[in-house]
């Protein structure tokens, strides 16, 4: 194999762009993620890995055939709607590039690549929804309920692809053949670039999770009806969007974010009946973070019946800081030239996985620091030194 | 025929359901809108009505001939984003039932009904669009470059229908062919309700406008970005919708309104780069109308500027306070049991065709006061009602 990591991102630099955002937007099991699976799976093969999907839409590639106590490294093709084009796809370019080293090598031992779904739940709303299945992190009938924008449920998007949505749930066998998870992936900050190191290990991430909260009022005609007579939901949640900016600047380390906002019908010359948004919430400390979601939830009440309003909130995950085997991560940063320890606010498959088997993350360096949006970037001899970073830790731990 | 204003709504009332938001969703020229033009137009040919398409896509359907000095109603098919059931079509059935009427009274003289494409604005931002070019109000090539939410521009929407986009614009020849214009529409408001009376007049249309406000930040992610490294729009757009509120509430009589809004990419787990959102905002004195544009302006880059962002300002549409012909306006209230004035703040193609030729209006009782939502309402008995009403202003001015 002569593939590069830079050679094999160019393949897919057309799929899945998005024009009116810039980036791309590569929703889970949508036309664009679907042609990136199969673009995998041919690689995968042309390779003499096996493939198979398994019961909860995980794709995994095998090197020395399906079985137990397996070196597993990977990552997702789903993207955040107008993202970059490294987030997900530089850590499975960089696992099938670091497979070839190995090869090259002649190292041998079971070891395999792993593609996880809705990693950034973009389209169903939770995060690492295929790693949540798989570990039981998620009810799978509460994951069968989840619905995109255009009212498509996470079961009938699954029926779609092929596969049956009576058998998502928790997989103790294939989990069991996971000896230890590694997950390269693009930094999501500027650290290693503000450090001038193209690596590091990563020892944290950040607690996090996601909550909806409607708040509804009247619709009406936007010229007919009277100020005074207004119960207007959209008024409400601009209070509350003010309201979360300020209460997580009050906490040290949090991180309070709405990014997603619909207000319904949405019609310029209409009052809106209901405006649903998002909130993201992230800090170190779990009880922290429970408290803030706390107050902003007391918040959204009170300033919804300021305005004639009602509000609800809703969570639709959860997940706690997790701190990554201090042994594993020191191990890695051992064979990866003393590579810096980096935290992460961001969440990830390996912070899932983490409570089961044995995880670690890499990340590359991205100079602008940016995430989540098409200004993104890491450099080609960084993507390069990257995969042949992870080649590296592999080896190691296949030779444990 | 034995068609009702009723009947003929029923035979509509699965066109463009909108499951998600309620009502009817049917921008003009969407699959919903072209089903409901066929549907005027087979009505129409069976009342052996000629019907044509103007190079604007306002659907003419001629009673004795297509030719000058006609007496034209009408109103339109398209839909604000879930919207109810009469808005638009309670105008376009009570038309051909009256001109039903007239045919069994043997009333003779040449008569239309108009079916106007894009009054509501929903799909590309600027509502009349139809009278707005036929009259000359919008510049073709303006109107040509406006997009929907799919980045679709209106030249192709146009071009999609059969139409020629070079063809778009102010049409004398037709204009000159309209004697009068009567607009029958609901109420979008109580007072008839309030008063118990069925019908009424219109006195005046609100001035009203509409002005697109992009609100620039920097993209990033959710989880790594610190609060106080953020640029985010959305925090800034939320201090104007509030800010917008509190300005309105400032000038009696004034109305302002932020219906839409959208956050860009609009994921859960990004800060926005970008919130487009749309302000309306409706005073009867225009200057006052300005004024308050100018104040909700220098605020959108004041708090912009607060947050690290920008704010541009773009007029969509303006359209000034319509005093309708009162000696008109009177000789319909006549004939019409002393049918009650009434002002309304909504926007109509009736007052943009106001400057051309003599227009008038009739509203028929909404017994909720909603508009622009599915509560809007409509009681059998007044509709036909209505129908008469129409019928009997059609005969008078036919006789005139």
């Amino acid at each position: 194999m002569t593939d590069t990591v830079s050679s094999l991102l160019a393949e897919i630099a057309d799929v899945g762009t998005d024009l009116r955002r810039g980036g791309y937007t590569r929703p889970v099991y949508s036309g664009a993620e679907l042609d990136l699976r199969w673009w995998f799976c041919a690689h995968a093969q042309k390779r003499g890995l096996d493939v198979e999907t398994d019961r909860n839409g995980i794709i995994w590639a095998w090197h020395g055939g399906v079985g137990d106590d397996a070196i597993v490294t990977g990552s997702h093709l789903d993207s955040v709607p107008g993202g970059g084009a490294y987030d997900g796809p530089l850590g499975i370019a960089s696992a099938l590039v670091a497979f070839d080293h190995l090869q090259a090598r002649g190292v041998s031992g079971r070891r395999a690549i792993a593609v996880f779904p809705e990693e950034e739940g973009s389209r169903f709303g939770v995060a690492c929804l295929g790693s949540r299945l798989l570990t039981g992190a998620i009810n799978p009938r509460q994951a069968c309920a989840l619905t995109d924008n255009d009212g498509v449920t996470f079961a009938e998007a699954t029926r779609r692809t092929g596969l049956n949505p009576g058998h998502l749930g928790t997989d103790l066998e294939t989990l069991a053949r996971i000896a230890t998870f590694v997950e390269l992936h693009v930094e999501q900050g500027r650290a290693l670039a503000d450090m001038d190191r193209p690596v590091a290990v990563a020892s944290s991430i950040l607690g996090h999770g996601r909550w909806r909260i409607a708040i509804s009022g009247e619709g009406n005609h936007a010229g007919t009806t009277l100020m005074a007579d207004r119960c207007d939901p959209m008024v409400a949640a601009a209070r509350l969007v003010t309201e979360v900016q300020r209460l997580t600047r009050g906490i040290s380390d949090a991180r309070g974010t709405v990014g997603r906002l619909v207000p319904v019908p949405g019609g310029t010359n209409v009052i809106a009946a209901r405006v649903d948004l998002w909130l993201d919430v992230r800090h170190p400390d779990d009880v922290t973070t429970r408290h803030l979601v706390d107050e902003i939830g007391r918040a959204a009440r009170k300033l919804a019946a300021q305005e004639g309003c009602t509000a609800e909130m809703a969570e639709e995950s959860f997940t706690p800081t997790v701190d990554f085997d201090p042994r594993l991560r020191d191990r890695i940063a051992g064979v990866l030239d003393a590579a810096p320890l980096l935290g992460t606010g961001a969440g990830h498959d390996a912070g899932v996985l983490k409570d089961h088997v044995p995880t670690a993350m890499i990340f590359v360096r991205n100079p602008t620091g940016v995430s989540h949006a098409p200004q993104e970037e890491v450099e080609e001899a960084d993507a390069e030194t990257g995969a042949a970073a992870l080649a590296g830790t592999l080896e190691m731990l296949l030779h444990r």
